[in-house]
């Protein structure tokens, strides 16, 4: 299996180190997007939205977004699990991670894309120009304040976000954590669950992946 | 099992339309979006991030966002299914829909909460208040249109939007197109296989749960 990849990219980090967590080889493609190289015709063919990560089958399926590779790669390998043992589990931990992606991957994306001078028109990913709102990228980084508040809550007496295992949610989670560091956006000194919570899953080897 | 549903909202009615393909009996408990009753104490408890469709499971559990709950609804009774036959079908079903969100949902959410008086200080849900910004409205609706491109694209010579069969892809879309219709972004006359697909998916009676 080929996976369309970008090393600085948050999305396609979520699949390599779920990915790392199973054990499982995939050939990396790196796909330039400082350049531009997902706006070209060559990468329109892969993936007309023009994003990473792309999984692709041996047999040339294409699948995109992060939830849907990793259900493929769940069952592809489903040790260790990853995404719940039982379906209450498997419906908490997707709920968790639809909250992390919304709470915080949309939020930190928000602040991100409409601030940073090389999207300028560009705010939103895929083939589309947008020209970036300001107001947006300030309301971003007020709710990025937000998530980590809810997650030190949640954090409050658990080793993991979603369930008593690690998990999906907490490799989201983690990766939304260092995007929004990347704008500068640390924890909160007083979140003390969410600081012990991140150093521990930090720690995995995965995370390097 | 419990579902807190609101009849006009969108998000709970794709749970309601999954739930009444597979036949499976929800107890109903109305909650009064337009008044504000999800901000209230009350239903804080119920689910601190003040949105529904929310499910409640005999034990208590409880499931909060569509796909997880509809996730756990296809465990719970899996005939007819919905979210796929195949790992590969499965994936291309969850990649779809995660699309129809970002490029349909989300959308017309923009659309729509930063343009209506009722929400002026409410353009995200939630317990947060946050300002509405226009410029962001007006995105929306363009991106809105995009959305009824692509998917009219998607379904030249297809009869649903994700697999060979009707799944949980259909319920999204259509749904997140009368959503769109509500703020008088119709479908564009020209898009004549989304027209055929619409008419068809409309005509089942799920399509009234």
């Amino acid at each position: 299996m080929k996976l369309y990849d970008c090393a600085a990219a948050s999305s396609p980090r979520r699949v390599r180190i779920f990915a790392a967590e199973k054990n499982i080889a995939l050939e990396k493609i790196a796909v330039d997007l400082a350049s531009g190289e997902q706006l070209g015709a060559d990468f329109r063919e892969i993936n007309p939205d023009c994003v990473v990560p792309v999984l692709e089958l041996d047999d040339g399926t294409r699948i995109c977004e992060v939830f849907a590779i990793c259900q493929y790669l769940e069952e592809f390998k489903p040790q260790p699990v990853l995404m719940g043992r039982t379906p209450v589990e498997r419906a908490t931990i997707s709920m968790w991670n639809a909250k992390i992606d919304q709470q915080g991957f949309f939020a930190t994306a928000d602040a991100y894309r409409n601030s940073v001078k090389w999207l300028k028109n560009h705010a939103l990913p895929g083939p589309h120009e947008f020209d970036q709102i300001p107001e947006l990228a300030e309301r971003g980084r007020k709710r990025v304040g937000l998530f980590h508040e809810m997650l030190n809550r949640r954090l409050e007496g658990r080793e993991f976000v979603a369930a008593n295992v690690y998990s999906i949610a907490d490799i989201s989670a983690m990766v939304v954590i260092d995007f929004a560091a990347t704008i500068k956006i640390g924890l909160p000194d007083d979140a003390v669950d969410l600081g012990r919570w991140y150093e521990q899953v930090s720690s995995r080897s995965s995370s390097g992946a």
